[in-house]
């Protein structure tokens, strides 16, 4: 018999190719350790609200008011929301064509784009055009559509650079030095960068503070601040905000011909458009409360305790996996992710191999069914030939923090142990 | 100088081909007239808020409280909701893992997926699959992950048939024994069947009420039942609900074998999750409040306000197309357009090829610069060589109806003055 359109065998076969380690097989074999009833601590994806982190307050005021409109005519409502939010659901709805459940343009609400476009001229000192601007279901959505208009087909490769800064999944911050080399770079191969800026509220030192790759590019002058296209993007996802759920992000493009901005606007016409909602927090977070409002104080105790708590637990989950047998980690000096590498010993790897397994999996794999933490096996973001590692977010609540390490550390101890002789890696 | 990887020449050329109608060239001018402060009607895509159409009380409540979980423990919040919606609230928070802000499983949440089944038990009389269930930012998203899945590559054909029912842009709704017509034909042919059926709960006519093509597909019984592939697409944003620019929906398969489940689902979780307010939408549309509740009364009632009027909207619109002067139109039995034939005069079509555009596209344009409304030229869904078609909503307000009518009228009888003499079409 013919196989049948949607049977395996007659599926496109880059989509069979495709391996996306952050939800693979880690993931769905804690998924299964779940349902059997086993705790897990579900390091593998930056998902902060899902390991205990409480949504801001004022943003959900707002987008609550904006979903129940019918309540800014009710008598109570001053009862339980304050009025600085009742005023700015006002504002959001006053900037829809029709409330939550209408599409908007394509591209996003022209207003909340305004403001988008407000945030970025503070933040680097040159102007923003919100025409230049998309809003997008979170950044993911966004660095699709910009491959896809990329990608000619099968035959291209990627013509293009990517930097993820703050770093995952390596955790690290580019310099202002770094970034005018990549630029360069860029110039000079004649390269698209992108730049996934995701995590710029995510710093955990005071060296390198988030400077955004188009204040660089703009900073370094013509020719090459004329020249080299760059889209960056950014989401409400992480942050202090973490607002993962609610798939809000935007990108913004410098240096594209307006033809191309044209065609991007015309692909993303047909999704219609991002989920409205998302739109508004988005709105929210690149245009927060200010001081003198009512929830400003509110807003600024909620987002500084994240971030405090989330620079504590970077400290002590680095330092936590710096005190373990044949572990090395650099300090997470932003983001949400611990890479420390793995010193595999020859040993494990043999037994790895024996259960047709790579080595970083093995050794995750057993991870997870020891402790419950469900990280990501390095291999999944490629690494350096023969050295391992894993990659953990730093998520888990900070009173949560200590058991985990020390649960980490007595099965890496107990790894170490089983795999590691004397004529081991570590101690060649 | 070399192009670079965002010049218009650098460009994947199936991005350049692309043409979407419903949001293309009369979209667009459309636009900018609106923003030159013309008035206009944007009936060219089913959007229906934007329209006016006001939301389901209930729903917005419990979304509502799901993005405000604090109010739950607020003294107050009895003052501005009902108790149902304070408990349903509770019950879609327990079925997250954090909130509205927390990514879900990539398929979405297994609560409300096994809300959908048992929806769609109750709708066809057979069991459904939770496991065969995925939530999507809307159908059109469901769509698109289908056919990137079923596409292999630049070469293929489309292997695979389409319904839309009730019918976009005709407005018909199928028969059973045209279903079962169409079923045998996939299984002669081989072909999967993509069933949209987001207009599911508009119907305007008692003669053809709505059969799903799963449930006629397990009707049949073997070998047909157990041998074509369906997937089958809903959504929020159309029936009653209209709630486009929450963004969700979802898609079921039927004998698609488990190895292909898994592949779409791998592809799913690049994308991480599926806005998760829209989830909460969709579990409250398949599992609204039942007799008893205290929402109730009020959920029927505004429901089968729309509804109805809905149903006076599509007689209005299509007798007043009827009585147009070469103008013919079929009942909107079904979904929300209608999609009257325009009966160009040869004066009309040659002047259309003098200014360089599509006949239809010609008299869409006209009809907007004349009186505002905005509709999508039948060109843009594929017609019969020499006929010409427009497709609008039956979506303005039901009071606004007669005017708009009379001013196409109007703009019609102008144009036919115009265009047509006594060699011409209508005349022969």
């Amino acid at each position: 018999m013919l196989p049948k359109a949607l049977d395996y065998e007659s599926l496109n076969e880059n989509v069979k190719k495709v391996q996306y380690a952050v939800r693979g097989e880690l993931y769905l074999r804690a998924s299964e350790l779940q349902k059997e009833g086993k705790k897990i601590i579900f390091t593998n994806v930056g998902n902060p609200h899902a390991l205990g982190q409480k949504p801001l307050t004022f943003p959900r005021q707002v987008v609550a008011l904006c979903q129940a409109p019918f309540l800014l005519d009710d008598p109570n409502v001053g009862l339980v929301f304050p009025v600085d939010a009742i005023a700015r659901a006002k504002h959001y709805l006053s900037l829809t064509s029709g409330g939550l459940g209408a599409y908007s343009d394509s591209r996003g609400l022209p207003g909340v784009r305004k403001e988008v476009a407000e945030f970025i001229e503070r933040r680097d000192g040159y102007r923003s055009d919100p025409e230049l601007i998309f809003l997008t279901d979170g950044a993911s959505k966004g660095v699709m559509q910009i491959l896809n208009t990329i990608i000619r087909g099968e035959q291209d490769g990627v013509r293009a650079m990517v930097i993820i800064n703050p770093g995952n999944p390596t955790g690290q911050c580019l310099s202002e030095a770094n970034l005018k080399e990549i630029l360069r770079f860029c110039y000079q191969e004649n390269l698209v960068l992108l730049g996934d800026e995701v995590y710029q509220q995510n710093i955990y030192q005071d060296e390198r503070p988030f400077i955004s790759a188009r204040k660089v590019l703009l900073d370094m002058g013509p020719p090459i601040s004329k020249a080299v296209q760059l889209v960056s993007f950014h989401t409400v996802s992480k942050g202090y905000w973490g607002e993962c759920g609610q798939r809000g992000g935007y990108f913004e493009m410098t240096n594209i011909p307006p033809q191309t901005v044209d065609e991007i606007y015309k692909v993303a016409s047909i999704s219609l458009s991002p989920n409205v909602p998302g739109q508004i927090f988005l709105g929210l977070m690149v245009n927060p409360p200010k001081p003198g409002d009512i929830s400003y104080d509110r807003f600024v105790r909620e987002s500084k305790g994240i971030l405090e708590s989330l620079r504590k637990r970077a400290r002590i989950m680095t330092d936590g996996f710096n005190s373990c047998r044949n572990v090395v980690c650099n300090f997470t000096e932003g983001a949400m992710y611990s890479f420390p590498q793995i010193r595999l010993p020859p040993k494990a790897i043999e037994a790895a191999k024996k259960a047709g397994k790579v080595p970083d999996v093995f050794y995750c794999l057993k991870l997870l069914e020891a402790t419950g933490i469900s990280t990501v096996p390095g291999s999944g973001f490629g690494q350096k030939e023969g050295v391992f590692h894993l990659r953990t977010t730093i998520l888990p609540a900070e009173e949560d923090m200590p058991a985990i390490m020390a649960s980490f550390k007595k099965f890496n101890d107990e790894f170490m142990d089983q795999y590691e002789d004397y004529g081991g890696y570590s101690r060649m």
